[in-house]
């Protein structure tokens, strides 16, 4: 192969493997998607197991810490950081009031379209630049801290997460 | 910046991608080996919440799945093709007898630091070779089904679980 056959190829698989991070991610929302759709507005308010958080709780949860990804990549601003209160910051069960699950689904489902535009947008490059939690003097020693590598740990986070929830079934 | 500049810069992204994947493999396991060490083997044998799978079976389900790598990968032979009986093809409680949870806790450590040496052995372009669960044509049209492709998923897979094994306090 000669340098440019090569650099064209190295190209490809660049693209591939962001498609690749991003197709994860969006199988572990359909998956959750697909459960989501199973359940009612009362049954998502029980625990997902005996003395463990409730399943608002960890859809909760999962919106404000996939909502992170937002400042943390330097998409724009976050959709929704008044959750972090509820569903980050503190336990289950901390406050009497959270908000209704209904309009819980419905930031789910338009924060996952946002998301899924700003991902379509950002090209390669960006994708290998540092996140905004570590300074550029950490990047220069750890290149791995970049936008794609929070995208494959929100995935696993939320594929942790989504292993919780279904034990909650319809 | 020039061509071999720019090929430089693509080879070393692409190293650092395969970085990236493996070491958030790697630090599901250390999370599982942390768990792991909490609890007794007694402990282990119970559900890990009323009704559902217990401890042990999860812990035999992934050693089952994560050394069905070895062939999917193409790293050679798997090492427990037995497992796959009891903890993959049937549900949990399915057979009176199942091994010992302290040789299922060997098997894992010794299955992790096997599939180590063989993800540090594999280069760059074999990671994004075929499996072989998928067909020459099938690859042709959906270049993404690669071998880093799996160890995404099983890695999704073994996040997924890890978040019902923790159900079990020590």
């Amino acid at each position: 192969m000669n340098t440019q056959d090569e650099t064209a190829a190295l190209k490809a698989d660049k693209k591939l493997f962001i498609k690749m991070v991003v197709s994860n991610w969006e199988l572990q929302n359909q998956r959750m998607n697909g459960w989501l759709a199973q359940l009612s507005d009362e049954r998502l308010l029980e625990p997902v197991a005996e003395g463990k958080n409730r399943a608002v709780y960890l859809l909760g949860h999962l919106i404000a810490v996939n909502d992170g990804m937002i400042s943390l990549l330097g998409l724009g601003e976050r959709l929704y950081p008044e959750l972090d209160e509820a569903f980050v910051k503190n336990p289950d069960r901390a406050f009497d009031q959270i908000p209704p699950v209904a309009e819980l689904r419905d930031k789910w489902a338009n924060l996952n379209q946002v998301l899924s535009r700003y991902f379509a947008e950002l090209d390669a490059q960006e994708w290998f630049s540092k996140h905004n939690a570590v300074s550029d003097d950490a990047f220069a020693q750890e290149p791995h801290r970049n936008k794609l590598n929070v995208l494959i740990n929100r995935t696993n986070h939320q594929a942790y997460h989504l292993g919780q929830l279904i034990f909650l079934k319809a």
